[in-house]
Parts: structure tokens; C-alpha cells; sequence
């Protein structure tokens, strides 16, 4: 069951409630640089990145926040750090969400950008960092899931003093357990809707297991309105990994999935290249399909009744079989050619 | 809390109780080619692979098994489907664990199977498919979490019978939601040790993600005692994933852990070159270390204060931090030479 939570509106994207769980990135173009920012975004829109944010280092980048803003289709967020000036920038260029932690700006001044943004109905998301935490609360409690819980608290409560409840939370650390621990804690205490990630989470290929494990645990216990997945590779492919922590738990759906098993000693088909030519051929289609490629008859048949579409390698020959009836039997040869003909039927 | 199990001998390798998750996989060969079969195998431990599975299909292949023990370092399990026959001529050649599931042979001749493994000590993995259940069972409970657990039950009642205990159980299906459930339920009735995997998962990106999902949801858990990650691409690769979903959760430690930023606007250095030239250095390190590798001073000196060594990016120089300590700034160009040697002063 999914927590319940404030619903938030960012841009055209609603956050929490029962909004789709929103897959989100971070351009890693310098923002000043608006023809490679809006270049870096227009892709992330095409492989499905629903909000997008960008850093806001200085009052350059901060004034060229409604040029990229007019530009794309996605709602577009501020990440700003320590500074006023920036966040009343930000919300006079029209950007959609900010992240800013409202504890590291001075007091007389936060109240100016909480008014704003009130004003103006812009969120903000407190993101919390277990690498940037306040120093007495980190003497206090130590690098632990509670310190993060405690300056989530604090930042929250700035917030709240001026009436203001447009919040979303993240508590992100590299390290699984206490990020997991964290946003278990803070689930119970505040019903804003929370944004989930596992933070500098290495390489792609770290990166992807990292996050899958962390935002799984999350997900499945029903905690996490919209992610990020943090890899050190191309924007692109954290947008990549997102969508598919979210469609393996079935959260959202996407295009084709493709069940294919591992093959052994019993194979008798070229079942890889066989995969990767239908994951080839199934790329371009938006229609939400399951499609299963199977290399023996052991587990074949009952994997590919579940599936719309299946191939069942056998000795070499193939079945086809859709909605788990068999509805052709082909030598290995043209089983290609006959899935296609399946596939575009449908 | 990890759950109680039994603890099962298998060969030179423990499965339950207080020992540690194991990695295995399934050798993609024929296994009637010896030569083949071993060689990748071999490869297959340079990469941690703990424990071995080949497929026997037929008495030429459980022929071979022999032969193909003796070459290895690592326990052999043999994969057989409904014939009592190959089982006992694989506990002939001296295979470590049968993988077969008892209820798919005649009741004359599974008694002799139990009895003969029972006095050779060769432990019994029943492997629950959900792409092969019994009809009578698919029947009753359709293709659910419930249908798994109830074929498991039924096998392992008949190893009972014969008073044989060394039992160890996988429950797989291609579905997230419905292995960790049936995973779940069994762990609640029995307390033998379970073999955790996601079926059919797909290619490396697809199979990745969705293992580290639903493995990850049960480790976290308590639930697993060794696992196989199962992916449409080279066993390697398996292994490899195996490892880093055990390492994510700190259930298990190998080599070096590189935590590093996904970067951003803010970032002034080639981080992505710098995490790969990391990366190769860091390859044939063998000791448990943790390295970081960060873009810039919003967090990094903060993660950084984790690591054993780390690298924080700054304006065209950076620092190099060690137990949480900076002991130098340096230029970019000289960075990774000063992080070289700090490295092998570890």
C-alpha cells in the first residue's frame, strides 16, 4: 500500500497523492550554457524524464533559468544552496519547484523567499544530504538516519512557521541502510509526499544496483512519490533506470517488457542474439506489451503463457505462442520473421 | 535480523545458518563438453562465483560430471528434471547438491534417489518454477505466490518421508511481486535455508535491475541464504551483479566500493574520466576499501569523510582526503599520480 500524502503541484506534474510515481534528473551541462542545457533536456524528454533540475551555482546561471524554461516541456527545478539572492531569482524566471534547505539561508531573508514562493505556487523541495548536514546536529547524532531526520525536521519547521505546506522531502545518503532507515522515520512523522534516491551512487554499473536495491525497498514499502537515480554516466541513463525500478514492481508501465531467461546446458537455440534482435525490433513500440523469449521447453511454455507474445526454443525449432496459446511451430531460421508478423498484428 | 536456518554442507561451502550469502550461477555450456564447460567455470571462480550449477539433460552429460569436478575448486551441482536415473548417476560421479524436484518421479524410484543422497550427503535443492508447476496445483491456485508454496510443500514432505533434512528451496517466478511473496510465506514454514533468484529476468540492463529489486527487497529482509542472479547474457556478468547486490546491503565485502557523483552544474573537473581511471587503479585491489569520488565541496567533503580515500573536485584543483583528513590540494592534471600514491601507501 502506498502512504498517503500531500499532493503537490509542480509545473504540469503532480508529486504525491495519487499521482504516478514521476521519474526525475538532473542535467549535468552547465547552466549557463542554455543551448547545451535545453540540448541535454530535450533528450531527457524523449527517453521519458518527467521533471528536470538544474544547478544554480551563481546570478548568471540563475538569469537563464526562463530562456531554458520556454524552451522545454518539463517542469524545470532550481537547486540552489546558501543563497536568497538565487531562490527570488529563480521564482521571478518562472521555474516550476526549488530545492533549497531553508536552515542554511538567514533568517530575515528565508522569509522573503517563502513568501515568494507562496505567492508565486512554487514548491520546495528540503533536500537533505548526508554528506552536508548541519555541524551540531552531526555532533549531536552522528552521521545516522536520525541526524538526517532531525535536519529534515528543523528545515520543515521554517517552512511551516509561515503557513507554508508546498514541501517536498528527500533524505539521501551512498549508504543503502541509512537512507532506507531515514525515509522510514520520516514516513511516519510528516505526510509530504517524499522524493526517493541513493546519493553519489557510483558508476553505472554500481550506480544501477545501488539504486535498484535502496529505491526498491522504498517502493515496495510503499514509501517514494518521484526518484532520481544518481549514476556518474550520461543523464539519460539514470532516466533509463528509473523506469524500470518502477516497472519491475509494476508502479508504472512503459513500453515493452521483455522476460528472457538465462539459458544452460539445455539450450539449443542462439538465444542472446534471438533477445537482443526482439529487444531491437520491440524499442520503437509504445504500447505496454509482455514479451517472453525462452530457450527450452522446461520452463518455456509456463513463462510465455503469461506473456503476450512468446518464442519457445526447442531443437531447432521454435514455437510461437500468444496469450499462451501455440499458434505456429518454425524452424529456428525464420523464427524472427514469423514473431515480427505476430508482433505487428498486434 | 537474518532469519534462522538450518546449515547445509555443500562440499567445501555452507548454505544457512551463520554462514555467509553465497554467490552462485549456471555455466551456459553444453555440459558434454567437458573442455568447455570447465573453462568457463574457471573463469567463472576468478570472478567469486561460490558454487556451481550445470544442466544434465541427459546420461551422456551426467557421464561427464566426474571429470568435470575433479578440474574445479568450487562445489558442483547438478540441474536435473524427472529422471531418477541421471540423479543417481550424478551422485555416482560425486556432484556436491542435486538440484531436482522430487514430486516430478515415480515414487519407487525417488526413494532410491533420497536414500542414496542421504547416504552420500549430498544435499537436495528443490527448485520451485512458476513457469513449471504441477497442473493439479496451477489448477487450484493459479499462477500465484500460494501455488508456489504449496508445490514446494509437497516436495519437500516426500524427502521427509525418508527422513532426509538436508533440503535446501528456491521458489522463482519472473514476477517481483509474487517471488518475494511466495518467498515470504515459506520462510514463515520452514527453516531451511532458502536459494534466492529472480527467473527469466531478461538482458544485463533489464535482468540487473529487477534482480537487485526483488533480491534486494528479501535480503533486506533477512530472507536468502545464497542466490544465483540469472541474466540472458554471460555467467560473468551474473556473478558479478551477485556480488555488488550483496555488497550494496553490507552482507558481504570484496574489493574496492567506489562511491561517486553523478555531477552536475556545479561540477569543474572531468569527474567521469577521473571515476574510470579510478576504477582501473582500484581493479586488482583485493583489499576492502572505500573510495570516493566527488565533483564538488557542496557534498564532498562530507561523503569523502566516510571513505578510506577520496578525491573532492574543486576550481581546477582538488584535494585528497584520507580517513577523513585532507592531506593535500592539487592541481587536476596531477590528481590521480597523488591519489595513485596515497593508494598504494594502504
Amino acid at each position: 500500500m502506498r502512504r498517503k500524502t500531500k499532493k503537490i503541484k509542480v509545473g504540469n506534474v503532480f508529486i504525491g497523492g495519487n499521482a504516478p510515481i514521476s521519474v526525475q534528473s538532473m542535467v549535468k551541462a552547465d547552466t549557463r550554457n542554455v543551448e547545451l542545457t535545453v540540448k541535454q533536456i530535450k533528450e531527457l524528454e524523449k527517453e521519458g524524464c518527467e521533471i528536470i533540475r538544474v544547478a544554480v551555482p551563481d546570478m548568471e546561471a540563475a538569469k537563464k533559468l526562463g530562456k531554458i524554461k520556454k524552451r522545454i516541456n518539463i517542469p524545470l527545478v532550481a537547486d540552489i544552496h546558501f543563497s536568497a539572492q538565487l531562490a527570488l531569482e529563480a521564482i521571478d524566471q518562472g521555474v516550476d519547484k526549488l530545492r533549497i534547505n531553508p536552515g542554511n539561508i538567514k533568517k530575515e531573508k528565508i522569509k522573503e523567499v517563502v513568501l515568494k514562493a507562496k505567492k508565486h505556487k512554487v514548491p520546495i523541495r528540503i533536500g537533505i544530504n548526508m554528506g552536508s548536514l548541519e555541524k551540531d546536529i552531526l555532533f549531536k547524532y552522528g552521521a545516522t538516519e536520525k541526524a538526517m531526520v532531525v535536519s529534515a525536521m528543523r528545515h520543515i519547521k521554517i517552512l511551516e512557521k509561515y503557513n507554508f505546506n508546498q514541501i517536498i522531502i528527500s533524505l539521501k545518503s551512498s549508504d543503502i541502510k541509512r537512507t532506507i532507515n531515514a525515509y522510514r522515520l520520516l514516513a511516519k512523522r510528516v505526510d509530504y509526499p517524499l522524493h526517493i534516491g541513493i546519493t553519489e551512487a557510483g558508476t553505472k554499473f554500481r550506480g544501477t544496483i545501488i539504486s535498484s536495491v535502496g529505491l526498491g525497498i522504498l517502493l515496495e514499502e510503499g514509501i517514494g512519490d518521484t526518484l532520481r537515480v544518481s549514476l556518474s554516466d550520461q543523464s539519460k541513463e539514470e532516466v533509463k533506470v528509473g523506469w524500470e525500478i518502477l516497472k519491475s514492481l509494476n508502479l508504472r508501465k512503459k513500453g515493452v517488457s521483455i522476460t528472457s531467461c538465462p539459458t544452460c546446458g539445455r539450450t539449443e537455440i542462439d538465444l542472446f542474439k534471438l533477445v537482443k534482435q526482439v529487444e531491437e525490433i520491440a524499442k520503437p513500440i509504445k504500447k505496454d506489451l509482455h514479451i517472453a523469449v525462452m530457450g527450452c521447453v522446461v520452463n518455456g511454455p509456463g513463462e510465455a503463457r503469461e506473456a503476450d507474445l512468446a518464442i519457445v526454443g526447442g531443437k531447432k525449432n521454435g514455437l510461437i505462442i500468444k496469450k499462451g496459446k501455440i499458434i505456429k511451430m518454425v524452424p529456428e531460421k525464420k523464427l524472427l520473421v514469423e514473431f515480427k508478423r505476430e508482433l505487428k498484428k498486434m
